[in-house]
């Protein structure tokens, strides 16, 4: 054992389809990050017998086991009783915790809640129970032949703000370092053939994470070679990689007109409000984010936009004059320096006679200028309207930045 | 055994988190749609040992095992090996198989995988060759102790293809099926005593999967007891599932807008433009979406949406009033009948006495008048933003449907 972790998701919904796992996705990532060996990721049902088996297999072979839910108040809900009969230990409640969560409740929910503690406040006797500060279920920690289990309840957010305060923080790094740069505007393939100099260090476990125009590239080593990559790819492409502290394009964004001191109105159509969420992801982005302008028909870009109806006529909601009026629009509405819109046509219908579906507009006005922009998308209306936002933020990105 | 699977992928990128596992995700839910059952899930390391360990230990236990990836050209490619040692039978070339896949190719590629055969036409003897009409790695079928292996390649364009035609076209359908419906409005464990009639039925397997502000109950089972589950549900709630066909919140908004041919406008200030791009996942949404009005500034709140300052300045942009300003400015700037306003403090910042984080106003305006709501949800910044989006969603439902 040398800091390895074992990760197991429980619930039928996991195995039927009806849900997708990515708790345990998500924390093999931060284990990585940290230096730390997933050795396994397992779904397994809502069965008290099967998860204590599990369990019981991999004690003393790993140094942690995660398990992600199976803590709710309902009858399938089996992870206390699994970690009960491996602990040996019975359950106890620990109205100690339960109190403090109940406390932040009020009204019918509380009396809920309180029905609810006749479950979720159980915890074996041997285990230390976790406060939740985001849900009703206790988190559970226990040790058992030199391996530490954790119990955390399977919805997104509590999984997650639970392993941040209560085992990612604990944990001793390896010595080794992961570190991530995103590089914009490039495909995966045509990546990999000009940073090929970098991969050809035998020490580092490089990883190549495309999304949307923007590709993850992820560097797992000793520090020294790890910034020593780092450096080269940034002088292979000094133009095209997100500053430090930018995890999405969208926090590129942000920073990049902070430090402009500007402001950004956008105007949608196909994205139907997706930029602006995307920014708005981002705490404290009103500083810079006056608002968008999302304008689904045609009559909505005339009237509040001041799109023309000529230009409608003429050359189609889907066009770059159409774009470039409704950027216009935008930093007129908006009274902001930088605008971005874009207009296209995400499918699955919808495609015109030389504008296939995937074909997107887009025009960015700025103190220097306006700038249009026509690029058709793959994949389906998902995924052209992904691109949509990524490549709009990319040249929003570049025109704040100035590059 | 009946009709049971296993489902395995291997490769150490998904357990860094460099790579998201999809496959068997998806394989689940095929099978789980032909009343197959999936015992278990696992994603594990490019490890011949630990494959061949993991295999043996699910032999006689299941029909099925799947197994997604490790079939390439490189080193760390070793599910053949696994296979040929589970089964004590030498790896064979199978240039039959193999030379069918490479006439398919030209040029450079194609000297590339001649080399590539010395791995990639090997499969064990006793094991059968799965041509491979996508790729250049031959698929594996083999048997044991009554358990059928099938190894497929890992990408997922292979993966599906090999597995629809050489398993799921084969498999023998149990009767069995799945159906989802979908509860708005009800915290999990509210409902689940609510309709803990329904749960007694023990030829039934039931999974609660919450999600913001929509629970979707699944049932699983002979049909007859399917459909008596459903039937019980919908009468004990009638007001609160969603119409069938609807997989989502968004989706029921635009089937009862188009039932009564109206159209819709938004103003969002803290939830950025999300509420709009869930309306806008839905193709043909243009029919009964105008647009939103994103005005995350006061400026934008009072110019574009014509909210007056002594509004915001008596009660603040996170209040009632405010809301209902912002939505009455939807209904003439987007000249719609019905509109949704949305203001709130999304966090970690913004919190105002008497208004902690979290503290979100709704404004809905009808032909039958406005109403207004104040709701506390709790979490992070995503979180409020999620429920911010399907509190707001379910409303404008509950409107348009007149209940």
């Amino acid at each position: 054992m040398a800091n390895d972790a074992v990760l197991i998701a429980v619930g039928d919904e996991l195995l039927s389809g009806t849900g997708k796992e990515a708790n345990c996705a998500w924390l093999a990532t931060r284990l990585t990050s940290l230096g730390w060996k997933v050795l396994s990721i397992q779904i397994v049902p809502d069965s008290e017998e099967v998860l204590s088996q599990i369990l019981g297999s991999w004690l003393g072979k790993t140094d942690i086991i995660v398990i992600s839910g199976g803590l709710g108040p309902t009858h399938d809900d089996r992870t206390r009783e699994a970690l009960s009969r491996l602990l040996e230990s019975p359950l106890v409640r620990r109205d100690d915790h339960y109190e403090r969560i109940l406390s932040r409740y009020e009204g019918d929910i509380k009396i809920v809640l309180q029905e609810s503690a006749k479950k979720q406040a159980m915890v074996p006797a041997c285990a230390e129970a976790l406060y939740n500060p985001q849900g009703s279920a206790l988190g559970i920690r226990a040790e058992k032949k030199g391996t530490r289990l954790y119990a955390f309840p399977g919805v997104p957010w509590e999984f997650q703000s639970l392993a941040e305060r209560e085992l990612l923080s604990d944990l001793t790094p390896s010595g080794k370092l992961q570190r991530v740069i995103r590089v914009v505007g490039w495909p995966e393939s045509r990546l990999k053939t000009k940073i090929e100099p970098v991969l050809e260090d035998e020490t580092l476990s490089v990883s190549i994470l495309p999304s949307p125009n923007c590709v993850a590239l992820s560097f797992f080593g000793f520090p020294e070679a790890v910034e020593e990559a780092l450096r080269k790819v940034k002088d292979l492409l000094p133009e095209d990689i997100l500053p430090e502290g930018a995890d999405s394009l969208a926090e590129a964004v942000f920073m990049e007109a902070l430090k402009r001191k500007t402001r950004i109105g956008l105007a949608e159509s196909c994205s139907g409000g997706l930029v602006g969420a995307a920014l708005t992801e981002i705490p404290g982005v009103s500083e810079v984010f006056a608002g968008s302008a999302v304008c689904y028909g045609n009559e909505a870009k005339i009237s509040l936009l001041g799109v023309s109806p000529a230009t409608l006529e003429e050359h189609g909601a889907v066009s770059e004059e159409c774009a470039r009026e409704m950027a216009e629009g935008a930093l007129r509405i908006f009274k902001v320096p930088f605008s971005l819109a874009v207009t296209g046509i995400a499918g699955p219908g919808g495609a015109r006679p030389g504008k296939p579906v995937g074909t997107v507009c887009f025009a960015l006005c700025s103190p220097e200028g306006l700038s249009t922009w026509t690029r058709k998308f793959h994949g389906d209306r998902a995924g052209v309207r992904r691109w949509t936002v990524a490549f709009g933020l990319e040249k929003l990105w570049r025109e704040l930045r100035g590059t």
